[in-house]
């Protein structure tokens, strides 16, 4: 059976150490031949820097070619229900796309953000699965509804500050304020690996209409059940911010609002001093601020917060790089068998 | 004089039987340096999946570089008449283009489907021939009014389940249902390569007006005439089905309608049975099924059919990659004049 | 300090000189591993053919590899004002863009064409200015409001027809007819780079709202008291191309009217006699013709001109992949430090 790389849950512990230690290996020797003669097909339903140079660059430091298509824009556009009766846009099939590409390449990359019509559907999470299903070669997720890539990069960034053990260390994940709803994916993402790596983790949004989907609320649970740590929800920013060693920034649509957004509006117009700024950032522990990326300065954080020396998002960001390579090769390896 | 790869009618079919036999080679051995520093322009006008992916995957894996562009998308618009006054859209004319990408490339390949207005320019073809005319090195149809590419790896295909010898195999070629009117190439190229190869073939359409120009049915009859096999036309389902040992399906629009498509739209609404379903596929000999891609499910076939055994369009796709990298090779080698 | 290739102007006429003797030396001998591991970012605001081809191609020789992104396409909006509070269209802002490619590449090209709303603002060249700020490693420009990599490649072909000594060479700059009103990075770059090489410098256009900005201006004459040779501008056609050993064509927009296109449509209107034509070139020395390419045949210049032997537009527009070859090679050169 072909293992992907979907969710990090899906890795045992032990996997997942071996992926940040041998992206910390790539990062001191970049170059290799690891990859020779493979190719990556990276496919985007969604725009795209820092994932497609990423991988785009990283394949081919390691031997590779990535080829980049964009599905309804250069490629043709896609259905993803099986049985479908395909009258409407769509022109093939996954069935046919995944197939087609496991012929011509070794690894398939897929970014496909939710529709934000229906919570109740994209977090089913289908045009990744039916990738998976359909594909004869490994799958990665460029990010859907959650964003594992990330989480390998924040989590080999938060080991180079504060050392391979982050047992004990008070993680902030907060919902910060953007104009538009966004996807809860690095928000899943950060809670999913925040709690894996056994970390006192706070949630701070501003109310429950902000709480995120209960699969990763239970995912965060069950990690701290077997990794120790904590997790707790917060809806006070002072409460959130105190103490903190790591605080790390998303903005995400409220879930009950998915397809119904100006309902959502006159609340998320109330909550622009969810600014990530310098004062709350003195209330934590010499703490160091993260985020994905992109991000809208002075919108989720101040211009102070993302020049400060504690602001790691480029850090991060670089390390995107360092960890796909560690995934690629190790999704190549698993595919050729040689760990039985 | 350069030779370009524009139709499969400009080849012997010794050099045919050669660029299967290579492609052939390269399936089995697919890496290597036959392209080393060599590079390849790839102009789409019209989106790609399997195409762009197969090329810029097949240079890279001789040791080629694919450049991939979108003219009036990412590169600028361009005209194909003669002596244009050019106020219009078009920022350059393609004598520069195909000058200048001669100067950075040893190979440019061309997809420019039908405006879809009228049929009688159209045929002309005046896209890839312009860049034929007015490039300095190898020219390759990435599918205009016929897709000499998928012929070959059509033809590969059909090789790999029956021989090299296919004279005798009864082939039909079935219009089938597609709620647009589609580009009539595919189905001029199998016309083309499966009276070439000497099969006995038969085109099923709904009614005349579904004929494809005349000059492919010329072809159609004088390749009969050259390499044995026979060709016919019929318009009953049951008819062409029965005994057939390959059906190749392919949607498109009535020539006598190009321009004026709703005048199309009613007939086109009554042909839905066209769809290759399991009870047609039952009536032939055991066949093969094949399409070129992108397929609608359900709409051009059914699931059914895509789904079985008998169904080889994946495995056609595949050969893209295998056939244009013998066709890559083979104009080098050309151009090269190795073959004085 | 890291040096850019922002201008022409920012090099020493030695160092200048040099990237175009290596330029010619790679033309010599294209292939090579002097970018061996080496990644360049291509950031494209705006449409390209032969500066992305040549660039992907050209780092691609030298074993470099190029990511091709069109930020607010493929890629996410990009803001460029310092300290803005970023609630329009932009995702992101340049910081954290030049930031993180900076981790990804060793070199960033920026093509950024004006807004043309606001010729005081676009002639400050924010964008190119914020990636040179921001970036950690050079910054390339692929046209802004001057087109320095276009100078280069117009420099080599000059060089190539005339010698290296181009000094008392009489050099016509004319505007020429166009449609719509265009950037004037090149005609700024073509008196820059023509007054730095000593020649006797004319710029031809219709009347003194289509004079190129006051800055440029300055720098030709500032040039000429370099380097000797002469700049001289004239509104009268035959004035301008009689005895000219080089005519260089371009058509741009009348400074004044930025933002109110209306009101120039009238003017430009009258001024389709300034077309490149075979008479107006017979006023000329045996002239040689050129233009930096894209070119609207029949508009700015006829067929009769661009189908001349004396035409090298395509010469120039082939040496942009050799003289860049030479920019990236020296900019990492630099950054090395090897050169101390």
């Amino acid at each position: 059976m072909i293992r992907h790389f979907l969710n990090t849950q899906d890795l045992s512990r032990a996997e997942l150490d071996a992926l940040l230690d041998e992206a910390a290996r790539l990062k001191q020797s970049p170059l290799g031949r690891d990859l020779e003669g493979r190719t990556i097909a990276l496919l985007f339903f969604n725009p795209s820097m820092r994932t497609r140079s990423s991988f785009e660059i990283g394949a081919w430091q390691l031997g590779a070619h990535a080829v980049v298509l964009a599905p309804g824009k250069d490629a043709w556009g896609i259905e993803f229900e099986p049985n479908a009766v395909m009258d409407g846009d769509a022109e093939e099939h996954v069935a046919e796309v995944a197939q087609v590409l496991s012929r011509y390449c070794d690894l398939i990359g897929v970014r496909a953000f939710p529709k934000f019509r229906d919570w109740a559907y994209d977090r089913e999470d289908k045009v990744l699965k039916a990738f998976a299903q359909h594909s004869r070669v490994p799958v990665i997720n460029l990010e859907t509804i959650t964003h594992p890539c990330q989480e390998l990069a924040h989590a080999l960034t938060l080991r180079e500050k504060f050392g391979k053990d982050l047992r004990g260390k008070k993680y902030l994940l907060t919902w910060t304020w953007h104009p538009k709803p966004l996807n809860t994916a690095v928000a899943n993402s950060a809670l999913t690996i925040a709690t894996r790596l056994g970390m006192e983790v706070t949630l701070l949004c501003p109310n429950p209409d902000y709480l995120l989907d209960e699969r990763y609320l239970d995912i965060a649970k069950q990690n701290v059940g077997e990794a120790g740590g904590s997790f707790r929800i917060t809806h006070d920013i002072e409460d959130g911010y105190r103490g903190a060693d790591v605080v790390y920034a998303k903005s995400w649509g409220a879930l009950p609002y998915f397809g119904a957004w100006e309902g959502e509006a006159p609340m998320r117009a109330m909550l622009k001093h969810f600014i990530v700024d310098e004062d709350k950032m003195a209330l934590t522990n010499n703490g160091l601020f993260s985020h994905c990326l992109p991000l809208r300065r002075n919108i989720k954080a101040t211009d102070g917060v993302m020049d400060a020396p504690y602001c790691v998002a480029v850090d991060e960001a670089e390390n995107r790089l360092h960890v796909q390579k560690a995934v690629m090769k190790q999704l190549i390896h698993w595919k050729s068998g040689a760990q039985a």
